[in-house]
């Protein structure tokens, strides 16, 4: 669970609710009427689809699970998995790691181990686990693609909801006092689509991007190190050489294994 | 046929028309008068002209057609074609590629595979496939850059309409009641500008953009995959080579020739 | 000429204008009053003169005859010419192309074969005229950066006019009635500056883009050729190594030297 | 201290209030109700919090001190220092830079010595110097990211605050002399979204952004200075690769050790 | 004295009043309250302070010159006298150099020849040359960054201004008349915040922008210039490789060197 992201959302849209309530709106004026929600969703939901083939459109909503969910590992932890790996197979030989090449929790040190075992040549392990590490990469950025572009056409569908709006309520000034409300209605299309694209659709833009570098550095972290085990380096080199020091420093603690789940965000 | 392009238009001009019929407009008011229309279309088409050389729009339009079809092949499809073809030159010699080098449905295995059989040497056949593949990207680039173009020139001129409209309307306050139906129908510049850009013109230049990314993905499989037969590499390697567990992994699926249209988008 | 630069240009203040005459608009209001012209054309070539030396002035304006006129020649034409030089070359030796070195119509085309005709070395050849090159391309991107800055410019000095339009009508509003041909008036600053920017300067900007990158393209199929012709290559092989037949299927059509003019944007 | 930030917040929010209060404004009225404070702030720091992950959070708050402090060295005596230090390392060896790798006040220059006099290969001090003061520069850019998306973010919930309040105030025109209080109001949230993100979050970006980047270029002298020691260059010729005589020239001042604060900025 | 910035500062602001005085407007009117001047001017420099540190703001300062001088040399005169010298150099030997090494009016050339003459090897100069190049420009991106800032700054503090106004003016409706003359006043923020951004801070940018690249240029024909007198190539080769007569077909002249101010920017 990313605490940041629920939190923000809880804070931005009941900020703003808060705010609206305040101020003597009723809740009920904001959905009362279909016309800016048809307008708003409508449009910039079909403005989505017709930007994104199918393809991209199911690797961006896989992405979305980033948004809301937080790994369980951090750099600190993995460099000292690495480092005990390291011990274990100068200790035992390469191929007493193919118990860790099953069990693993993480994916690419799983599959990196495997190759180590099967005694792959350097560079092909190099390049298999570097392709893996960009098409997941891929997949992330076609979640930062649809957010960020949802965030630039549903303010613009809000503008011409409230447009369009204005252009029916206009068309009859006979009677000025009910213009008001009518007025107020055409209102809600511009606070749907600038709220959503502010609240929502450019801060997951920016959520999957923070994660996915967060992820590629550690993914970089993982493949130096793997080699480095293959290469038969003692522990101590690849603490060094992975900066463990400097991390631990800048994560502002010591690395407790148990602390893991508040660790990975420390 | 690209679903997803006709799904979000129907979305997106339904969800904005039915909205404005729910709060009582009329469509009658939309069209009952020429002049937004000569003033939005007449400048957003006129400014497109001037940008755009004759030999640059004649690319951008044929690169419409990406907006709306969808290729019969994906990336698992080609991997496995190509595994094929390197058994068959590894059992029968690259001669008996000749064949498949007239009947192949995807131009760019015809011509490389015609390369290949003729005995051209490794770098040329690289060089001249690559051209190939970068004379068609451009080729879509025009289409990006035109519907680019035209998403920020149209609501401009969609603002300009609505200015020009209240100069007109301004002269003469005399009939306030009058005035009314005119500030309405000199809204429906701007409706128009920021409608057409972002339903239509922004997420086509993203459609295309899309696919022209994932045809320079598949082609450059093509590339590699015709190169490694040309070697003799056996189709295990190959599609080890071609990442197509991850490819399947990702999308999902096993590969079923059969249900390619479908996998196509998958 | 270039026809779709004066057929844009027709379209879009023809659209705009008629457009403005179909809602009942009268020419003379925009016109009866000097303020928003001296706003902003004052303000928008005031801010022009400052951004820009005057030797970039000079260059932009030079780039300007790029958006009005049309080059005489295409890919193909070019093409097909290198290799008949080549051909002429093989057969009667390179200082045969000495006639060729005055009269061809190409500068770099010229340029280029005195040089090889002088027997200069590959590397200064290749050197002095991908200098040549730059140093025009140089000069359309002043044109370029002169057209966007002024595409930035003129819609604020618009906004700037109507607001001061906006400061010294409101200072009385003892006669409602004759506000309204007052903002009229204020309101036609942001037409200008909203308007020229759209139909004018950002399309011009585009088009010497589009042109420059056109003539940079041929630039370099003529210095490869030069080099191939210099090396004696044969001209079947010249063709082969400029997509000859590639460039054709893309323009639809066969080389016909005879169709150049109509030929050079097809 | 850093002394331009104060001034320029005292500037900024001074002169903004005292023009408030000039035009009549009341300060109590800026703050007499919750509501667009509700709105700006709970959507900002809420699209703020779904934005960044905690950890890039951390780090960006981490960077804020950089707005409001001054480093206490400056090229000049950077690059004095480390001749000095050469100097002292050709006399009497590198061992006896011992007592400065613990006592000097930089703690890259500390690390980089401590490296040296340990006998740490050449090619290893650059190697980890380096991705030390990467780590520190990524730091300060998650500094730059947050301030930057807020200075978006911002303005959009002050628009979106206003129109919040106009959809609410407009539903009930009855009482015309009552509403010019409530729009008044709701103007608030835009002026405080446009507010904080022009005089505060995007300076504050910028700030960081300048600073990390001088702050990089004094570490790139470092890491070379340290490297000539190691190498045993003399002071002199220390002096004249890091360009001493130019930054001079540029501070316009001769290095008066004694002047470090000020001349930390000079 | 660069006459493009004066003209253009004369022609915008002059247009811009004049336009103002056209529509009746009085300049009394303009300047009779402090409130604009002291939100637009505060906040703008405000968040300039915050934006950057001292010495950024010192350098931006210092390349504020570059907008109003004009240098009075240009690229044909530094080639000429490049080649004057290399030819004196093939004559009397490098070491008769000495004297232009101190008389020379560019500074880049005195520092070159004195290395020159000092007999310095190639790459050593070429790294000192190419150090001092980039430390100017550095100083001129200053001014750029600064000057694009405030570019981006005033217009927001501009609408602040005017939203502030509105929040004072509308508290209180009771006398309509009253309203335009405060409204009016409202709106001088906004325009003094268009109006500098769009006439003095975004065009000052561009100049600062245009004159370095241009000095950068000339820099680099200084330093390639100086390297083949070092190497003792001949005059006529020094020309050529500099490409004296495309810049002489550029400049549209013959070079004169009597003429050499208004050829400056010719």
């Amino acid at each position: 669970m990313d605490i940041t992201t629920i939190i923000g959302l809880i804070l931005g849209f009941g900020g703003v609710l808060l705010g609206y309530h305040e101020e003597g709106g009723e809740f009920s004026a904001l959905v009362h009427q279909a016309s800016p929600y048809l307008i708003v969703f409508g449009g910039g939901f079909g403005a989505m689809l017709v930007t994104f083939p199918l393809s991209e459109l199911k690797k961006a909503f896989s992405s979305v699970q980033l948004v809301f969910t937080q790994k369980k590992y951090n750099e600190i932890d993995i460099i000292n998995e690495l480092a005990d790996l390291s011990e274990k197979a100068r200790k035992d030989g390469l191929l007493s790691l193919e118990q860790d090449a099953q069990s693993n929790k993480n994916d690419l040190i799983r599959k990196g181990l495997a190759l180590v075992v099967d005694g792959i040549e350097t560079e092909v392990i190099k390049d298999i686990l570097a392709r893996e590490t960009e098409l997941h990469e891929e997949i992330h950025e076609a979640g930062v693609k649809l957010f960020e572009a949802m965030g630039g056409t549903w303010p613009a569908m809000g503008v011409c909801g409230t447009v369009m709006g204005m252009i029916s309520i206009l068309r009859d000034l006979s009677d000025p006092l009910a213009l008001g409300p009518k007025i107020s209605s055409a209102f809600i299309a511009t606070m749907l689509g600038v709220g959503f694209a502010n609240l929502v659709f450019i801060p997951f833009a920016g959520k999957i991007k923070a994660k996915t570098s967060r992820e590629t550095m550690i993914n970089e972290l993982i493949i130096e190190g793997l080699l480095s085990i293959q290469a038969g380096e003692n522990p101590r080199i690849i603490k060094e050489k992975l900066n463990l020091n400097l991390m631990e420093k800048l994560n502002g603690k010591k690395n407790v294994t148990a602390g893991a789940e508040e660790g990975a965000e420390a």
